[in-house]
């Protein structure tokens, strides 16, 4: 089994100051909600050890995405730059970037794209000044992804923004029918909108889904998302540990118990991602 | 066992030129990623052979849902009206109503109902200028329709409009309670809002769901559908094949497969709609 | 075991003129809707016989929550406080407060707080000029009660105002945000929008789940709250019969039936709400 994480953040660089890191028991509460305890890693804050971990989960490649929030902290696209440069056989950059100023935002894309970054993640909901994912003022980013075919991953569930309408579907469906070239992944799979994301990903071609931890204890909508990984959507499902909140091993441990058809868990663990970052599938 | 099938759309007049016969592999990939097969009629363009197989399933009545839309194609109430007259003691008209000019759109209604047709289609989400189902614009053609005692067909779910929102229940919901009088069905049975939908079964006694396809293919929320069809919407629940997408033994094959109860299968399938449609239960 | 009944509308006082007894049966239709039956105390309407059900069930004390709705029906603070002066040892009053004038309810909020009520329902979608929970006009009476460490029971699920999106989970969710030292009641669980309560429930710590009645009858989202129950809501869900629709032995025996941990079963039956009440756990 081969494996690569789509959502992986490492113990180091601006990581560490991070409420995930900074306040570790908070992590290790949020995981135990989900049934999961924290990898020895984290609690040693060791790159090193992760590595190891990744080794022994199979776990070839992880997708570090940077983050630019006043609310949840700021990990800079040169900081994540920096981190995967340290094992550039490993780990891969998505960099985060503030869309709040779009000329800033399209030189910090290709300024990021220029270092080696894979992607982006543009997180409007959660900036200094939270907009939707189809506000107007995010269109002129996405003209320029979608020319630069560049992908754009969103943290589209969970606590994306102010509130639950942040995450609610219709948002991403618009962005994906206006830029239908554009390759966009649903980092938290639009969590709780498992149902209403499902039918965008049916409609959309362009759409990638991850849950990543949303599949996990017995949250709704999991198996909503195994079924559609096994049908449709099998070649445009992504693995996610959202590690440093989930183990390696436990999180493929839980990935494995759900009901995935054998035929599809090359694609939902390794291809799906290796075509999206260009690696060999 | 007999059956009604209440969204069946014959490979004849302007159906053949519409994308369901003209794109025929399109259609084949959409029932392929509901693991179906399309029907020997479907790829031949016989509607012989489609009045046979629907003999060998049982199906003693179909209905044909006409559509005026740029979006999806358009077959006209005439058009429909041709259609039936070719099988009238097997097809019933719905006619496809364009809701853009009301003026017009209630002559037309008028009219199809004067040449026979059982209801009409409503798809305004759809048309040339896209309006949701409780557009203040669309009132005045339910007015009309309550006072003639017309059912009035909504393709509620699915890609019912240019974005997941023309699907969301709320539309529906006001229409209901504003036109208490008024028969509404919904078709694809507002897909993907299973759960919400339900609650406005539950809530209006004067909305029918029909959620064809969508029952099938492991999608989100089959079993709220099967569950509300065994319980209190066992008098307002209506099969539907979609066809040309599914094949009718097929499709009926895979409803028998859902843990329906025994004793609501003949409602389910028959009777419900044999009374919308004014034939012997 | 030890239960008691968050949703407890006792056949007394004004309660009597309000459709549930009024019209008793429509009441045994909608219980009928979830396979119950009604209570024997309810058809005779004897409050001497309801309290004989609840030792028989093992209900020790029971919530009454009042209501002032020209929709369905009032039923006034003072009318509540004597009728759990009637039973001080077994009923609770949670006093229904009018939200339109401002000043009045925090008026009526502190006479009833005053007079022995535990909590204050408000239903703003049922009001005389239907609001959302999140209407700017009822913060000021938020403020109130969160100063005040008052708990605020939503009537937050099914028919709770003149549209679905009166329980659409943005309001709730809003509201928990702005007010984050306020005691948050769901009463019905937004229903049906259970995978977004629970998403709002992970988020906001202020925020208790009482599913009540659509626990039941195979409605949608029943698995999301038992999970959510048996995971991390565990501290925060309560149990209600709504009864006079649900008969106290048969609710309970259904929820019995439902998939709870036995671990967490006094949590969610008796603890919990013990808690909020203030009673000795």
């Amino acid at each position: 089994m081969r494996v690569i994480d789509f959502r992986l953040r490492p113990p180091m660089g601006g990581y560490l100051g991070m409420v995930m890191y900074a306040n570790i028991e908070r992590t290790a509460r949020m995981a135990g909600g989900l049934g999961m305890e924290l990898a020895d890693s984290v609690r040693r804050r060791s790159p090193e050890a992760m590595i190891r971990e990744m080794d022994a989960a199979g776990v070839r490649y992880g997708v570090v995405p940077g983050r630019i929030s006043p609310v949840l902290g700021t990990i800079e696209a040169d900081d994540v730059a920096s981190i995967v440069a340290t094992y550039p056989d490993r780990l891969f950059a998505y960099a985060g970037i503030d869309p709040v100023d779009r000329r800033r935002a399209v030189a910090a894309i290709d300024a990021a794209i220029g270092r080696g970054a894979k992607g982006v993640v543009l997180e409007p909901g959660l900036s200094s000044r939270p907009m939707h994912l189809d506000d107007p003022r995010m269109y002129p980013i996405y003209a320029h992804c979608e020319d630069r075919k560049i992908p754009v991953l969103f943290m589209a569930g969970g606590n994306a923004g102010p509130d639950i309408t942040y995450t609610s579907p219709e948002h991403i469906d618009r962005v994906a029918r206006d830029f239908p070239d554009l390759r966009i992944i649903s980092g938290h799979g639009n969590w709780p909108w498992a149902a209403q994301i499902i039918h965008v990903c049916y409609r959309r071609p362009n759409v990638w889904l991850s849950p990543d931890m949303y599949l996990f204890g017995d949250m709704p909508g999991a198996q909503d998302y195994v079924n559609a990984a096994n049908g449709f959507l099998s070649e445009r499902f992504l693995f996610g540990t959202a590690y440093p909140l989930l183990a390696f091993k436990d999180a493929l441990d839980a990935f494995l118990r759900l009901p995935f058809k054998e035929t599809v868990l090359d694609r939902l663990l390794y291809a799906n991602a290796a075509e999206l970052l260009g690696v060999p599938v």
